[in-house]
């Protein structure tokens, strides 16, 4: 994999911090930004009752939101100061029932076009990186010039 | 798209809501289950601050939340009374920001296996079915005879 | 789905048929276009044995290079006439072995941005329209003043 | 990522080499099988005028039967004797045209269960392994007992 990524703001682990922050959805599931570099970003997540679905599991859209997370600030670790990112697509493919109590989702840069940036997370128990539990593709697209879309 | 479905459970509008009911998650977000038919259901969503990502849009991974849940419980419509249902994967592509007040999604079986169904779901503003911001599509699975799975 | 678009080149029928022949992959696999119509194209497949796998049945590969070009040809019926279409991203979920005679690729846009636009194909026996075989949601882009990729 | 995958069957690497032999799809575009190891399969490609699209690139399409094809013999190695392979979905990313004269796609097996194993493939020039062109997700489906579908 390609992972020799040089971002051209040189405040993009500022910038993510920040940006994290703003999202009201990182603390309605209580979510924990760890690791911020060029291209890789990494964010943990406790199990608590009011993330699970039916079976005690953490819901598949929670773990989609996490990883989706963690790939989107990923790709903005990339982007130039004036550019916000947005999701264009991701799949997401749950492996096991996620039942352990910490979760960490390891977003990728796997490719970074001018516009399009293929990124790449997988969610692994905090103590167990060898065994992930769901395997995420997404595609992120740099938007510059649209009102509201700055990170 | 094929859609007479012949449920094996006669109770299995009631058992939707209950299994609905029991997720922690669908509380958190603020869903509500709108329709229950054969290989069909709908939830919408409204807009609120605690669901949303730094823009001020709701957050994919909630989009995703809702549309997955819609698709499994639509698969769920036509599984027998001892199944249980689990996600395998699922991806989803955002067509436009959710600025929406109020979004519904709209789950649907497009064809039902033994073991593996293949669901889709548009989430779409409440007042406009015909502008979808979101398409999800998603491979169900019955599972059997696993404790703690029971839906 | 919306399906009222609305195409800015008023050759875009002549157009797809012009691209279309110049596919070699098209002519491989054996596949005859059918039907252009504003975000709609159909694509149709005889089985031959050069496009089999192990099993005997039509290559997923194959089955994706249909729905593929079916989508991608129909997001080209509503790009403007200077821009050429490549394929983003796909995915394809196989929901029966191919084993009809003669298949039929229906591309349709769900939604058309400025830049990306979002497809759905589904692939079901020429005689049995209501059973799908696979069904593919791809991104399709819109290419303008680029070397080459013009359609 | 898991990497030390124990296949069941011992013969695990004459029966890929087999199966390969016995897919037309995989003669009519070219390919060529390069390595087979647990969980691991690598699938080569020379770029020829029949597997092109309209602009000249190797076809969408093509890459996809070719991570696809890598992605189920990785699954292959890992299964019973008496079971065959199936595709359940994919997901592909195209990154950049695919424009190299001999490409390489490298299928592995990301976590394998005892009914489905989730898949990547990466596929890159043979002269440039850090420049994938393309990103596949697979979901390989294990059957046994089914007639015709053995491996």
């Amino acid at each position: 994999m390609t992972t020799d990524f040089a971002p051209t703001d040189p405040g993009f682990a500022e910038r993510v911090r920040r940006s994290f922050a703003r999202q009201p959805m990182m603390a309605t599931i209580g979510a924990e930004l760890l690791r911020v570099a060029p291209g890789a970003v990494d964010i943990a997540l406790a199990k608590a009752p009011h993330i699970l679905q039916q079976h005690g599991f953490v819901h598949a859209g929670v773990l989609a939101t996490l990883a989706d997370t963690a790939c989107g600030f990923a790709a903005l670790t990339l982007m130039p100061a004036s550019a916000g990112v947005l999701t264009v697509e991701f799949k997401i493919n749950l492996m096991a029932p996620a039942a352990a109590e910490r979760l960490v989702a390891h977003g990728r840069v796997v490719r970074a076009g001018r516009t399009l940036l293929v990124t790449e997370a997988r969610i692994a128990p905090e103590d167990a990186p060898d065994r992930p539990v769901a395997l995420l593709t997404a595609t992120m697209m740099t938007i510059e010039g649209r009102d509201g879309i700055v990170d």
